[in-house]
């Protein structure tokens, strides 16, 4: 049996069909037996979906005991009409489960703008909470219902020791790339049995998505409904944990960052029409900053994409989206490595162009999984970023009108 | 017979076949009798070319009296010894036509990281550089020797009448997109009689570049060569302009950016793998800022780009690029146009999706030529910019490994 979610303690969950898609699952709850501590971040985009003005709202005393998840319809540039339905989808979650509305987190993915199907979800919600369960198979269910472009299901469960206790951390996500008129929207839910302090775990869960989810690309654009959330119930017993100086904190921001950077490389590599997955590094920059925007510059460069596509070890236009990442760093010191994940040959030494194989090059390059390594050579801080190729498959799969 | 650059009083001009390109023309000459006040903006990349770095330098004095660009070879990242070929360049015009190597500006476009080939270029100079003239052929063989991947010259022409003297602005640029490894080089040289003081030609050059070759993308990522240089000779005999109060200012100002727009929307034309021309407008913005960056992150953005290849009114793409554009906006008063040149027809009223006729709407986006206008409702100002669509021409084109 593969753990999922339901393997943290007190954590049931269920995943339905409540008709707003025509054939798939597209509704999930996840529900801790008792209010968590939570820790959330949301979409940077100033066009934000109702779910996502009432989940702020609700993050605000930092304990959340149950989420609730429709797929197809994003509720978002609804109106009024459609924050009335997020508030539906929380309060029939509260009035079934017994708990307060405010301790529930609603999220959407889907279409946007189309009017937001209250009636059916609210419905599917009263038939489906009756459900939840602590069974794998419900876990399974809640990781398919929050899904819609994507081609497979993101789970991940990891369980260590930490000063003598069992913690567990498991989590669900979806992403892909978008559908029109939808935008790829990123979930990720993830829950543990750690006892933390609300606060201490919202700024760890800001600094790790930092490290994992926001390190990734497929399309360039946020969506109007990104989220990811985090529930800590606290029932592996453990001393709360809420300094950053406390015994076993920073175990555990090592292991939720390990879950994250999972199910951000899971959305990656299920990357709308993309035939590789590309993990770029930047070391020895000068601050960890200067690395975050080199790699995210050069991972979200069109004209890096498609020469990845091509096979093409065309460290120009690594170089030049570095150039163009808005921070300093001195080019003439740069060492550059192209190649798989086993091997990679330094093609750029201190700025200048290396001579290579370019037929044993392209061989790697052939590989599904290719590494980028640039060296700034000024410091003693790096960055680690995943992203896709850009194929054709993409430009017809997003050209085409589906609806 | 079409006027050109060499219809400008005192310009004399030439282009030529050195040899770095097999085929075509690739060394251009631009040369005034006169030393002129001259304006200039270089690319904002962090990795910039060695022409780049030398012409800064010899901007310091705002008086430039010839330009020499080589196709070919983008002498970047070629270190010392290709800046050494850069002042070879510059010096050997000062030699050749007699004025000081300081009143030479350089440039290069074509493939990066590879060693310049300074003595071809030299040598090419020392042959052509006696050509120079001001025949309206000459004109044109400048036009097209500054190309690469373009697939049609862009020159520009206009003449006016200010405060009773005959002004004449014309130009050439490049652009169109990149090939490996080079990148999306885009130069443009302008050159103009009118009088005007080297430092109220600067702070006019770079405003109107940031309102036209600032306001078109074709990859998004701005290459390690970019370069749009005036130069003002002041052989109209009009009393130089000094200040933006003087009589005629405002007029030069305005055709100048008639010019500017004129080469920047060439440019988008030829974008490479590019099957549309899209006119993104926003207008009633609070400030200019928020509607230059609204423009940039709509039509830069992959998805919109994807959406107009499949003639798709993804209206939602849209909102969502501009919700990331970094910029506030109030989504719930904004109105939103999509057509052809002629027709726009509204799909968004005050955030709230309209129905329209979705077979109609069709038929609009299948002509070449696309608008998207936004209005914020938020104030007077206003921005607009020239992108294309991404087709799966583009991903070929760009992913195909050429050298």
């Amino acid at each position: 049996m593969i753990k999922n979610i339901t393997n943290v303690r007190g954590i049931k969950c269920w995943g339905a069909h409540s008709g707003v898609k025509s054939l798939r699952r597209d509704l999930a709850i996840i529900y801790s037996e008792v209010p968590a501590s939570a820790g959330a971040v949301f979409t940077q985009n100033k066009v934000q979906a109702e779910p996502v003005k009432l989940s702020k709202k609700h993050m605000k005393n930092g304990r959340i005991q149950a989420i609730v998840v429709n797929a197809g319809n994003a509720n978002a540039c609804t109106g009024e009409a459609g924050y009335e339905g997020a508030q539906a989808m929380a309060r029939t979650t509260g009035e079934m489960l017994g708990i307060d509305e405010k301790l529930v987190l609603v999220a959407s993915t889907g279409l946007i703008g189309k009017p937001f199907p209250t009636d059916e979800v609210v419905e599917g919600l009263r038939e489906n909470l009756p459900k939840i369960s602590s069974k794998s198979s419900a876990g399974s269910f809640a990781a398919n219902a929050i899904l819609t472009t994507d081609t497979f299901p993101k789970e991940g469960f990891l369980e260590f020791e930490m000063e003598g206790y069992e913690i567990n951390i498991a989590g669900i996500a979806k992403g892909s790339g978008m559908i029109f008129p939808n935008m790829a929207t990123m979930l990720a839910f993830i829950v543990t049995d750690v006892a933390i302090q609300p606060k201490l775990l919202q700024l760890t869960v800001k600094e790790v998505v930092d490290n994992s989810f926001n390190m990734i690309t497929v399309d360039g654009d946020t969506s109007t409904n990104d989220m990811v959330a985090v529930l800590a119930n606290g029932l592996a017993g453990n001393d709360k944990l809420k300094s950053r100086n406390d015994p076993g904190y920073q175990l555990f921001r090592d292991k939720l960052e390990e879950m994250m950077v999972h199910l951000a490389k899971l959305i990656v590599s299920d990357g709308e029409g993309a035939s590789k997955f590309v993990q770029y590094e930047v070391v020895n920059a000068a601050d960890a900053k200067t690395a975050k925007k080199l790699v995210r510059s050069i991972s979200d460069s069109t004209l890096v994409k498609t020469a990845m596509f091509g096979r093409d070890p065309n460290w120009g236009r690594i170089v030049c989206a570095a150039g163009n990442a808005g921070v300093k760093f001195d080019y003439t010191k740069v060492d550059l490595y192209l190649g798989d994940e086993n091997e990679q040959i330094k093609v750029l030494e201190q700025g200048t162009p290396l001579d290579f194989d370019r037929n044993y090059m392209k061989k790697l390059l052939r590989k599904s999984h290719i590494f980028v390594k640039m060296d700034l050579k000024n410091g003693n801080s790096g960055a680690v970023g995943w992203g896709t190729d850009m194929t054709t498959d993409y430009v017809i799969f997003n050209s085409v009108y589906t609806t």
